[in-house]
């Protein structure tokens, strides 16, 4: 029997545990272990403790950034079975993969070189240029985060974007509209995909498999559903697009979102 | 033994047959129909005449463009066969694989969306907004193709970028330089891509099955062979990047590129 493997996650503010979880990164990670069964315990780590957390490991940073300097992000995994960390959701998929060969394979070895092409398209459509889901998610996002992340977050996503978070996309704006509709449109063209050669599919691969392909989907899917919650006109509006498809892949996904209570960071 | 496909092509100034096909996605039919061993012939269209064409047969615009208005694209094929029509070479390379199953598959359905995925890929890294390959291209193919495709060539192409083909990226300019950095940040990407997991692969399944992506980067890099030539500067440029990936890619592929002498359209 395995030990535990431990799953740095980033916690926002929430009543229940199951609440905590929200970012699609680390949740494609929570997917990730989820789907293959695999036995692990959460470590909530708020933003500005995640560089720390690398140099009190010495893990090396996951990338630089653009400026060269060094990139430390979650999700962050340490596997007590082979001692080893392992960062970025992608990364952790084919380290699982990898080390877990009888638990369900996430990116089938032919299928890596297009799974890296997938992360480029995704990106491409989901934040083309100047608009699109992520001015509409980064200040919803930073409401609920926790006093101890905000100040991080928007320091740096204010920097990233180049103004205020309150002026990405003010409700009832015109602006936001055009957000939103980015966001339809990026969908709308995943959905293309998906109906490659004429033929219907829920998942990348066909059939019954969930790949990682499918699971960064429902990584952005979960974060849009935990941010405006199952009642809101937001969610109501995303069940409408593209014949219900992204209903249908929440209820496929709804049994691997297991979230464990965790426990915070000691430093 | 099935009578040959009839496939329509584009034809530039040519010596010698050899040297007449030209265009990158008339390239992807032709690799997929000899790499297939498909017998086929070519009929050679110049610019203008395709709408003409597609009228004449009565088939159906591959698309329509960003007004609205219908799209007549090469390729085309007939299939006397099956007696179908099919444009765009993706569906061509479905349709191929659907009626052809003792042929080398080069879309697995289980990749058929990830290969969609993957298309878009492609065209974000290759044009990135306002610069990229296209621009370095469009002006080299103008000089190359014959007079009867001349204007319409010019006139279509100067309408999408708007500005005169000669001020794309005129040769010497840092305009041009900045274009070329897009394009070897291009490959360099789609090598990256290559390398996902760790691994080395030459062809994106791996192994030594070329697929459909494969043939896209293939078409693009004939594009560039032919136009500039193999003892340009530019070709021995682009054969340094990326560890020669790029010239191990062309000597796989050169047993894929025969030409036929074809035939002109008679409308």
């Amino acid at each position: 029997m395995p030990e535990p493997i431990v799953f740095y996650d980033i916690p926002r503010k929430a009543n229940v545990p199951s609440d905590t979880a929200w970012s699609p990164n680390t949740w494609k990670t929570r997917y990730s272990l989820n789907i293959k069964g695999l036995s692990y315990r959460t470590v909530w780590v708020e933003y500005p403790d995640i560089e720390a957390l690398y140099k009190k490991l010495g893990v090396e940073p996951t990338d630089t950034g653009p400026t060269g300097a060094p990139f430390y992000t979650l999700p962050l995994i340490y596997d007590p079975n082979t001692k080893e960390y392992v960062s970025d959701s992608a990364a952790i998929a084919r380290y699982l993969d990898k080390t877990y060969p009888d638990t369900p394979t996430l990116i089938p070895k032919e299928t890596d070189a297009l799974h890296a092409a997938f992360q480029r398209a995704f990106a491409a459509v989901f934040n083309p240029g100047n608009a699109g889901f992520s001015w509409i998610m980064m200040p919803e996002t930073y409401v609920r985060l926790n006093p101890a992340s905000q100040g991080y977050f928007r320091r740096t996503r204010e920097q990233w974007f180049g103004m205020a978070l309150e002026e990405l996309a003010p409700r009832g704006s015109e602006k936001r509209q055009k957000h939103w509709e980015v966001v339809k449109d990026a969908f709308h063209e995943v959905a293309g995909w998906l109906q490659a050669g004429r033929q219907e599919r829920l998942f990348f691969l066909g059939g019954e498999t969930i790949c990682y392909a499918d699971i960064v989907i429902a990584a952005f899917i979960i974060w849009f559903r935990n941010t405006f919650s199952e009642d809101s006109a937001e969610w109501r509006d995303m069940l409408s697009w593209d014949g219900g498809r992204w209903g249908k892949l929440t209820e496929a996904f709804r049994k691997h979102e297991s979230v464990d209570d965790g426990s915070p960071l000691e430093l």
